[in-house]
């Protein structure tokens, strides 16, 4: 009791490293018949984690940002072990952003050594960022599922900048039956349109600059489908003459999917996901809109 | 608010088929700070399932017996279409058990056509049961995690002849954070030491008599351990020769492991499993005991 009164009182936002803790601050949060949002981010806050924060503060009485760099998502050769962190900064941007709790707990509190169960969404994850990223949804799920069972949120939010990951916990809510809303929130785009990551901080100035093509390309889709353009391949021709258009950019792939099946489509009729993900150098950055011509 | 006060008045047990109702009813009970059990049975009770029922009845308020025949935990030639059903029996005996609700889905209400999320608990499940029902405990484990997201028990009972689901829902509860507390409950057996299983009622006459060989092999065991025998090859070899006296048993396996890890042990020391599954015609039944030598 003390710590969600102490935290009202003063209007303090708490910080927790154990599972016990944030157990106990929700049940009493709970008991105070509390409205509760999750935000799951891996820290390296950015403006496109702070709208979540934001919104999330904005339709609930308490908002939990869990900050936990989860290891499972990585694979072998990404970039866990230089992926940005600053836990200060971020405690800072949560409190005014409207977060109540920020959880950052250990690895080893999150797994045991012979952790071994595992959440896997079959049918959405073999496509676009798990083709490139074998066992990331995996690792995605099953940490979503853990967080959803440790914070047990009316709500939780995501940015529809990881596009899959969004359709991928929206099914698995679906399919396991938890008790949560999954709330999408808008891209968050610097000034020349590069969207918000925290693996921007990876690029050079010269990859940040050549990054722009992303959304430009993004940009030339959408103009030839308001145009009336329903032709996937030539679609996918538009945005990929554009990235091709900058020498530093290499294609890891542009995919334009069925928005909820994530199935290959050929002609653009359902509402579609045209999602990209483009290597600068070792750094690999995502981008997407979801198009419906209805 | 209506069903949850209409039973306790009348102290009629419900009967539910949506996911719909069962979580309002819930509510209501939470409301009401009631503790919750939830008995996860595919139906065709016999006394194994009425002492899950009983024991949950005293120490809970409220015990919610699932009777939904999981058609994911079965394999393709299992026995699915032939698996035994009489719901107005399950109906009774679940209220002379004390349950307050029975739960008895369609699978069209568990499961969405293209539902694709699958909890598997990696390590546990490549072995016994696991290694002869590949799938099976994918099945198990889907979809008990999507009843305790449905029903958010407070505890949750299981039989210790399924010994390996319980070894396997136990490390899937600790590894996603599930907050259910599960109990364990002993084997109940017919007169002649049988097993009691819904699969009994599959066996011919002749198999029913060769059946006791499952519980008097397991008893030569336990003689041997008692008496110090340490030496797995041993024990195993004890409990093979006197199925094999049985000309209809035909041994699927006869394993002894760590009862945590249900690895495989060499010699006697820690706490182990002696799980065994021998068919009777088409008929494979299951029967075990822990020994923990300290």
């Amino acid at each position: 009791m003390e710590g969600s009164e102490a935290a009202k009182a003063a209007n303090k936002m708490l910080f927790v490293k154990t599972i016990k803790e944030i157990k106990q601050i929700i049940k009493n949060w709970r008991k105070e018949g509390l409205s509760i949002a999750l935000v799951p981010t891996m820290g390296y806050l950015h403006e496109g984690h702070l709208s979540l924060i934001k919104k999330a503060a904005s339709e609930n009485d308490r908002v939990i940002v869990s900050v936990f760099v989860n290891p499972t998502q990585f694979g072998p050769n990404e970039d866990l072990d230089n992926y940005p962190s600053d836990i200060e900064r971020d405690k800072k941007l949560c409190e005014s952003a409207g977060a109540s709790l920020v959880f950052n707990p250990e690895v080893s509190e999150m797994y045991y050594d012979n952790a071994c169960t595992v959440v896997s969404v079959k049918n959405l994850t073999s496509m676009l960022c798990g083709a490139s990223r074998p066992g990331h949804f995996d690792g995605v799920c099953t940490v979503v599922s853990k967080l959803f069972n440790i914070t047990t949120p009316d709500k939780a939010y995501f940015g529809e900048k990881d596009a899959q990951q969004l359709a991928v916990i929206k099914r698995m809510v679906r399919d396991l039956n938890f008790d949560v809303e999954i709330i999408g929130c808008p891209i968050i785009r610097e000034q020349d349109g590069l969207a918000k990551s925290s693996r921007n901080t990876y690029l050079s100035d010269k990859e940040r600059k050549a990054a722009t093509v992303l959304s430009r390309s993004l940009n030339k889709a959408k103009e030839a489908l308001s145009k009336g353009e329903k032709d996937v391949s030539v679609i996918k021709k538009i945005i990929i003459d554009e990235i091709n258009t900058e020498p530093l950019a290499k294609i890891d792939y542009v995919e334009i999917v069925d928005s909820l099946s994530l199935s290959e489509v050929s002609k653009i009729e359902t509402p579609v996901l045209i999602a990209i993900a483009v290597f600068f150098g070792k750094t690999r950055l995502i981008d997407n809109f979801t198009w419906d011509n209805n």
